[in-house]
């Protein structure tokens, strides 16, 4: 797994404290963000974290490129609808040699990591025999319809491709470039850090987590899952009961 | 593939039709609404529908349920944001046995439709001895943790099925609830219905089309792909080029 | 101010049971949906809201026409932004001899009452002079330009009102249909039933809950404030200091 | 009226092609990133302009300080729901000596400006005559309800304000900060710089717009109105009749 910021909203602190003085000010705006000096923003970002003051949070964005994850992962995240994905389309790209995650918890077993390879390593096969089956398949009848050869080949390979991704496995490699602003992050961090989370999109998304920290520390140091954000878990006795410990991890990982 | 019309907001024309009037005019709502006669609704539908005055269309919404589609297809359906879903869950559900989707182009190649069948019954196979494996696997470690051996047992199982499932295929049946307002359909029927849009969404699209049709005839009757909605083709070069066959279709589609 | 339930979803507590019921069963849709009895649904509904399985509720919607309110409180109003809003335009509806909202704390100070309705008059008057002088000026440019008078005095009219409003008030009557989905409804209720709300937004707020707590008083049982919702306050110093008050006011609300 | 452009995604460009190479490729992010020259860039983003491929296009997004615009112009622009807004509040803000917006149409028109001047200045008097006479009222009542007379007094006049600016007009000034991406803000463009848009909006629309183009010039070198954009206007009789001379505009706007 690989997570890249790419880009953010620059100066987040000072957009989001520019925003949030206005409601409460005549001034204009250039005098309210040239009079923003380092401190000020400090200060009042913290305040703004602290009452829970979200809507000036979306103001800044954070575009992030996440490769090495599973379509089980990516399935689960573009379910977070304040956001903007783009995703390597199993459609338009041949997955011939395709890359695939191992669950942690069937690396550690050998029978079952055994197991995992061998399918893996036969559906690579299978794949790559169906597409050029279907793709023979697909030649023919375009050149009986009167394509040249040339033209007849690459449009059955894309229509090959579209087909013999059914039998892709959700384990399957794929990259996305995700962007949400801050008040979505939040929300993103509340629900996927938290250890009820599944462990790739936790993963993943403490490590977003770990890179907005080092680009804007104050705005989201008291971001991550609702023991860190609230000082409380609200998951009843589905609770991992946890807390101190997931507390401490997430101090390490904003300091680290 | 099935889909069936759950649920959708009582009297969509009228409900429709009165948000819009009140936008012109200084009645009081409820005299909009037991002014509105079955024929003035109509004409008024019509002519909201052609000036495109779509915002009044969110008013009314539809909730539909789709089973027997892959998870290939589901992947496509939830990246339209504004919607609501619900999903049948591979981290919850333990799919021995699971049922799949065959692609028709797959299934018109004998070739293709041996390797895609074969494939489909190894996976199960694999599946069901992977998620043994680990099952037991979590067990015992569950037990030598303390827990007794049913409380083991079931935990261990719902371990299991999380990680098992990243060897289940794209074509893996699935069932969704989606709940869409009309203007959200209205771009979905347009991008969906499309001859360039994959076979599956193509149909899953057709068949909420038809059924939102039954429902509300007159606020669907322009919708459809952009040729049907609009008369013209925006595709430029990628244009399916068979703009007269595919408003034939919907034109039957609508009326039978 | 009057607040009328225009629609929403029919048998709402079954459509957000079978959605719910749907990502943990094998089961198929209709066999999901037939199965929930009354009873059924009504304990499962109350173990979704208990547990706060939120998404699930959107799948429901509302509609509200909502009339005798200022345009102050629909300023607030559409800054929810999932929600649909069909609003009596001041473009297009004249304005002469307009309705107005007296804030309750104004109409308790007779000296304060004295200057704002006298200031409402004066509006008015001021209004309707402003915008015959408009319309007369466009519709001598009209002629000019080659129109009929009738065709003239029509234009002129809408020109007219379109900048006569500028001098309309906050506090100027206006009409809005809403719709919301329940988990957006959660939302504004918790911000806007709250104490620390406006009282005018907050008295729309009320209504809207007491109508959907006839009309689904499952799925609404804990809706309303955060400290209804969650049975403490997270306003800290802020706060209004009168929990117990609040809690009883929505208990009497929804019983009544 | 002043639209400053406060912030935006840096290498708004790069950062697009990025997303848009991912769908397509399987190269890793990095590499795709980093092979991507000015030229290259420029290139495929023209591509992607013009086949109308939006999604990639959220990734980047425009945070402006919009002032000097009147209240009735916001009511409008906040109706963009995939936004972000920042409003200078009417209910914390004092509005002693508002500003206030006078429309072109009733500048241009003696008769009518002295109606506006004299009814504005009128309405500022009764502003702040309302608002002292409800302060001193709300101040007699805390200090026997208890406060000393400094607290008492401060909390007075907040909820004098809070009254007190019902009778303030459309015509108010005001000022906030959006944040939209760059697909809504071709949506925005495409209604808001359309001839038939009000004269306000139109204004901020167009000076957004201006601004887009000097940071992102070959994204936005289509944006603008329906018939920028596409080469024809949909708008049917309702036409402004007008195309020739607002392209030529927005081609003058864009070039400088």
């Amino acid at each position: 797994m690989k997570v890249t910021l790419i880009s953010h909203t620059p100066e987040p602190e000072k957009v989001i404290a520019t925003a949030a003085k206005l409601c409460y000010s005549s001034s204009d705006i250039g005098s309210l963000y040239d009079g923003l000096t380092e401190d000020k923003v400090q200060g009042f970002i913290e305040m703004l974290v602290s009452i829970g003051h979200e809507s000036v949070m979306e103001h800044v964005s954070f575009t992030f490129g996440i490769e090495g994850v599973s379509r089980a992962c990516t399935h689960q995240l573009v379910r977070h609808r304040i956001a903007s994905y783009s995703q390597k389309s199993q459609r338009y790209v041949n997955e011939n040699g395709f890359e695939f995650i191992t669950p942690p918890e069937i690396a550690a077993v050998p029978e079952a990591k055994t197991i995992f390879d061998e399918e893996m390593q036969r559906l690579a096969e299978c794949y790559e025999r169906l597409a050029d089956v279907l793709c023979e398949s697909h030649k023919q009848r375009l050149i009986a319809e009167g394509l040249d050869e040339k033209t007849a080949a690459s449009k059955a390979r894309k229509q090959a491709n579209e087909d013999a991704r059914f039998i892709l496995p959700n384990a399957c490699e794929t990259k996305i470039v995700v962007t949400m602003n801050v008040r979505s992050l939040f929300n993103f961090f509340k629900h996927r850090c938290c250890n009820r989370a599944q462990w790739e999109i936790r993963a993943v998304a403490d490590e977003m987590l770990r890179l907005c920290c080092q680009a804007a520390p104050i705005v989201f140091k008291n971001a991550g899952p609702s023991c860190v954000m609230t000082g409380r878990c609200p998951e009843g006795k589905m609770s991992c009961g946890r807390m101190k410990e997931v507390q401490e991890k997430y101090k390490e990982l904003k300091n680290g």
